[in-house]
């Protein structure tokens, strides 16, 4: 049998998560089935569970995806800019619906709310990064705890996600994105 | 066949949504079937169905009950009283999961949005009011638009529930909550 190359492995794992997204967000969760998503990434059942385990594998597998995005992000614009980013991609909606149906398993799965927080780490320290950085040269804010702040643009996050996901209307948004990253930075000294 | 007061009627009503609030925490909203729900409840299927019409109406109608809570709270106290009454119950956070699961069906069930978005008309008129009034005593701030103000506190609230409904930590939310009600207020006069 010819032996597959690492990159091999790495760009087939690459169009299974192409085609999952795609399949997930036009069919939600469980509508997800094992036909349609072979059928979406033009890979055998073998193929795709030998990559990511299982179909919770593979969602988690694409949640990790949208942490690492948003982490780069983050660490080069912080996170009111990813929250541009997810306003400005409404063909991106879909998905974060998808991703809004699953997080309230978190409640209830706590393996599966293991494996969620694990997959969130990168995110979760590049936001804790980029928060200390922006202290050390002086533009956040300080008569509010670093801990507040951070929650503060989190929450902000989950709620600019969930009015994307569910299509209501984004107008105001960009006023509204200013406004956070005024409220979390050290105002201009008075004049 | 004796008749049944409208008082009666009322009643079981609300004996109905008491305990399909109940199931729905419990078992999520697909887990909440009709037997589940006949037992949670005390009524049967006829019963259930008579007053709500089908699963989907009856959950409706317990979203429709937060709702107006929740523009009760808002009328006298505003919005960030609401999230701090859903940070202060976490008695509530299984059935703001199972909320949270069923709003990713706003955006692919038209039908189910139509009706998700009229029981909430009660909210937004309330947010819309309250808002007017702080304005009117001059303690809105005014280099900002109202809508932009409007939908912060709405994101907010998106992003309260969602983090209280997955469970993780709400450390620091009463401190974020009050920099979130000094940013849509009039700062004080500098001295």
């Amino acid at each position: 049998m010819p032996r597959v190359s690492d990159a091999d492995l790495a760009s087939r794992r690459g169009e299974i998560l192409v085609g999952a997204r795609r399949c997930f967000a036009e069919f939600g969760y469980d509508g997800a089935t094992v036909a349609r998503l072979e059928a979406a990434t033009g890979k055998s059942r073998g193929a795709i569970f030998h990559h990511f385990g299982s179909k919770e594998g593979l969602f988690l597998a694409l949640a990790e995806e949208d942490a690492e995005r948003m982490a780069e992000v983050t660490a080069t614009s912080g996170l009111v800019e990813v929250m541009r980013d997810v306003v400005a991609h409404p063909d991106e909606h879909d998905w974060l619906g998808t991703r809004l149906e699953v997080v309230g398993r978190l409640r209830t799965d706590a393996e599966f709310r293991r494996r969620w927080l694990a997959h969130q780490e990168h995110l979760d320290a590049a936001v804790v990064s980029r928060l200390r950085e922006t202290a050390e040269s002086g533009a956040l804010r300080e008569d509010r705890s670093p801990a507040a702040l951070r929650l503060l643009l989190e929450l902000m996050l989950d709620g600019v996600i969930t009015r994307v996901a569910t299509g209501r209307s984004t107008e105001s948004m960009a006023e509204v994105l200013d406004i956070i990253e005024e409220t979390v930075r050290r105002p201009p000294p008075r004049a």
